[in-house]
């Protein structure tokens, strides 16, 4: 820390992405990525605009936006693009919260939420899971706060219905609640149905996950017109040429494709019935993840230990230090090819405890 | 507004970027856009890059770093590279700036300036230019608070020598000085050179201007390790992933034909000149810019009626409606061809005049 740095900021603890080798001599389950390349008709878009990147992009990425409106049925006033869902989350947290309006989230789920309270300088309340790792609707009944919530959760893929979701919504009216929906396209049915019948209602999504597209850095958010018109604010005060020209074109072209990639997400979880099935063969306990990862552990082998065993066969998973879950591992689901080499790395590990 | 927008951000009023029509009828002089493509080289590797988009990219972005570290001159260590150059100077105003510590820079500049300020809750001051809308430099000796300012300044092109920045430098070493070399390339020569000499020292750079990729979202600090540590901790805490996979190769395909990019540069350059003489013998006043821009204005016509009279005639310029400086426009420097024709444009209006 140089001896400039700002004292309000000086006990924040950043948050730590998983790893990301730079060679590509591991099966990559550390990071929830696709397994899928973007199609063709990607790299043809982002070719053809880097004849124009000497053109700032448009701040609006109205293009994309009407596409957006198409896909998710909602109105072009209902729809922020963002760099990143992060980027989204963290213009949430700057437009709703403060220091007159603190947020709730639960003790274990998406390790960006306390960051980006601690950088805004927002308080904020961590709600504990149940023993089995689900949330307990309950406990975010009335709160009178800000809430935010990954649907499904992360990393236990855990999915609340959306009649639990909107009974959060409707018994919260004077709070935003932000529901991340990072994961859904692998789970069940989408909030941004509700978003036109709850003005306190934000839906976040990101090109990352579903549409093979973390390296473009793509998310959006829908809400109530005035949401995100306040977004919008945030966004014009921060970097108002937040999604770069490139990203626009890839975003637009993979939306043109939807269901190509919505058919990739069927895939993904079949894939995931079958490592899940599989692994409780072997022994393993999880979640009922709805995701693109599943949530694991195994009563002969540690999940830190777990980890380096796979990483030292060349499987990169992710673990998480934190107490309540440090037996467990986050595994990204992959091709089924990589899950048969997952299945048999892990058997070959369990033989040896 | 909604209902649940923060309080303390009430009043924000966001940043106004230039148009960005949609079509392409218009000569566009109003955004400091270089009027030249990047090469076949840089829509090769985004290209390439097309079909890694299901992969994050790499948050340290080393390759690019590493070429940074080359064509600058400094150690990889004192780089940072951001989704444009506004994600370095708010990512700076987070760090550095606070309840304790308010920050100074010109009254008439760079118009984001006061609003990261705003954003980020810091006390700010504005000092007057000078009559001839230069920078006293005498006002910003032994301040005590942060600095910021655009070297060359922005919308006059005026530079500050070297010299004179490093005697505000050496005059506040308790304080951050934060020189914003957007446009530096035109100009003179870099504070980068000094930034091994002084640990309050902070150059922020684009390469949107000089490097033709204004729609990429490329932007850079260099300066002192430990406030490099402290900026990666604010993004980090923001949005690990900022620089896209795409930007990221283009940004390094850039870098390895540089000469190419200089080149250009000095191309604007003497259009720049070409263009101010021309502008003098039709009785305009200006600054004696060095960026690729020039800052104009005319005793027969006011400057919101010669920026309407030039959009009529399908020339974009820049007006801003500060009261100081309204009676000027500053026009991007374009191709040869594209000068001709303002020049030509202007002779008619002024004739009707």
């Amino acid at each position: 820390m140089s001896r400039f740095f700002s004292n309000r900021l000086s006990s924040l603890v950043p948050y730590i992405p998983g790893e990301q080798p730079k060679d590509t001599k591991y099966i990559k389950l550390n990071t929830n990525e696709s397994p899928f390349k973007p199609t063709q008709k990607v790299a043809k878009a982002v070719e053809k605009q880097a004849g124009l990147l000497q053109l700032y992009c448009d701040p609006e990425c109205s293009d994309l936006v009407i596409k957006m409106s198409e896909v998710f049925g909602v109105g072009k006033e209902n729809i922020l693009m963002t760099n990143g869902s992060d980027e989204a989350l963290n213009f949430a947290f700057m437009a709703f919260c403060g220091e007159e309006t603190s947020i709730v989230f639960p003790d274990i789920t998406y390790g960006f939420y306390p960051v980006f309270a601690e950088l805004n300088n927002i308080k904020f309340e961590q709600i504990p899971l149940k023993d089995n790792f689900s949330i307990c609707v309950d406990d975010y009944i009335s709160v009178n706060k800000n809430i935010v919530i990954a649907n499904p959760n992360a990393p236990t893929g855990i999915y609340l219905s959306l009649h639990e979701i909107e009974k959060i919504v409707v018994s919260n009216p004077d709070n935003v609640v932000i529901i991340d929906e990072a994961y859904i396209d692998f789970s069940g049915e989408s909030a941004v149905k509700l978003t036109n019948k709850y003005d306190n209602l934000l839906v976040v999504g990101t090109f990352s996950k579903s549409r093979c597209m973390a390296g473009a850095r793509l998310g959006f958010a829908i809400g109530n017109e005035k949401l995100i018109n306040d977004l919008n604010t945030i966004k014009y005060s921060t970097n108002p040429y937040n999604v770069n020209r490139l990203t626009q074109s890839a975003g637009l072209a993979v939306l043109e494709e939807n269901e190509y990639y919505m058919e990739k997400c069927r895939e993904i979880c079949n894939n995931r019935e079958w490592t899940k099935s599989e692994l409780k063969k072997l022994g393993f306990c999880m979640t009922d993840s709805t995701a693109n990862f599943i949530f694991v552990s195994h009563g002969k082998i540690g999940g830190e230990d777990l980890y380096f065993a796979l990483k030292n066969r060349g499987i990169l998973v992710r673990h998480f230090s934190s107490e309540k879950i440090k037996n467990y591992n986050r595994i990204t689901i992959g091709t089924k090819e990589q899950m048969e080499i997952l299945i048999k790395t892990i058997k070959n590990i369990l033989s040896k405890h």
